[in-house]
């Protein structure tokens, strides 16, 4: 792959015991440097790098963007964004699961060059463990696609507990799949009451304005504050 | 959920610090006492539940089947599992991403009471952690789902290099997404040339006589040794 079009970061193992207070330090600094910072997580193969690249397209003459990429090895999903025209980084956890924030952290600080104010951190494909560290971002989003079902909420009880707003995406497949979205709808409530809900189609690009709607206020209530 | 049905059993971190010599002992154990183990991985969502009913379904004359079916909090997996007429247990894992080789014996053990000789572990959904903890199984299969997209073996690459063979699920809906499944068996074969592809439909049945005749030899084999 073209790794010399985008940056790639083998990012080091965070070195905070207490990863709470790092998150908090970080989300202090964002401030005061005037970024928003998203924390984009789901399964493998839930589109978050086509979800990415529809915000991005949507949302890129109002905001500086600047996309990190968090992955195991390859360095696919940072050339995708860096096609769409705004900074975009890699970042090789090196096996890890999830990043903390100390983690992203060095992300961060590679985009902070940039003048961006918008910065969105694509986590590892994983529901479990990303969901238990605080990366620092001042907002978490989960997507959660039809093909994995919709008792997804009963079986990963903490990634859903502590998003802001669940995507459930692909939208467009349900007719080919047993996926009751109002029973979907009702596991979340049981789990995160605050939760907010946006079906959405990536691919066809159903549901994006009223996403990029929630994102835009979120950034501006976050910058202008 | 009918937690009556079926036993859970809510296993404890294991306290071992060398995992691969306690997995070594686990497959020993399980030999001498007629008994062989299948891990079973997948993404949240890939088809585990669904492939293990059908695998079961298939198998139940010709074995004395067990299913441990790792969870993080739910059992709606055990209860489908034990509607199919099999022994089936639910294990807790309590919010922990994986199971290693003393988790897994936990179960082992409340199966062993069972008579049972062929025990198929189905692991916590996700890609990543899963692969670095050996469970003490004599094989190792992962389900990639369609939907997920043809490039996992290279974001997840530990994942695909530790199975034996690689289950594609979910072919029934390969004409609504972009999947080349020429350009994933490459994939694969670039991280494990010795893992065996087979693609299947766990729903329609398809390729369940070829995976089921795969585990049938191995189970045979590791029986009569």
């Amino acid at each position: 792959m073209s790794t010399d079009k985008v940056k790639v970061i083998e990012i080091k193992k965070s070195v905070f015991e207490d990863n709470d207070r790092e998150a908090d330090r970080l989300r202090e600094e964002l401030k005061s440097k005037g970024i928003f910072l998203l924390n984009l997580m789901s399964s493998p193969g839930a589109g978050k790098t086509t979800t990415l690249a529809a915000t991005v397209d949507k949302l890129k003459d109002k905001y500086r963007i600047g996309v990190m990429e968090a992955d195991i090895d390859s360095d696919v999903d940072a050339v995708k964004i860096a096609a769409c025209g705004v900074e975009s980084i890699q970042l090789h956890t090196g096996g890890m699961c999830h990043l903390d924030a100390g983690m992203t952290r060095q992300g961060v600080e590679e985009l902070t060059d940039k003048q961006i104010n918008l910065a969105i951190l694509e986590n590892v494909g994983n529901l479990v463990c990303p969901a238990e560290f605080d990366t620092g971002a001042v907002k978490n989003v989960m997507i959660l696609s039809v093909p994995e079902g919709d008792d997804k909420p009963l079986k990963y009880p903490l990634m859903f507990s502590i998003c802001d707003v669940v995507l459930i995406n692909k939208t467009d497949v349900m007719p080919y799949f047993d996926f009751d979205i109002d029973k979907c709808r009702e596991y979340i409530a049981k789990r995160n009451p605050d939760a907010i809900v946006i079906p959405i189609c990536a691919k066809t690009g159903e549901g994006i304005d009223t996403w990029c709607e929630w994102l835009a206020k979120q950034t501006d209530a976050w910058l202008e504050a």
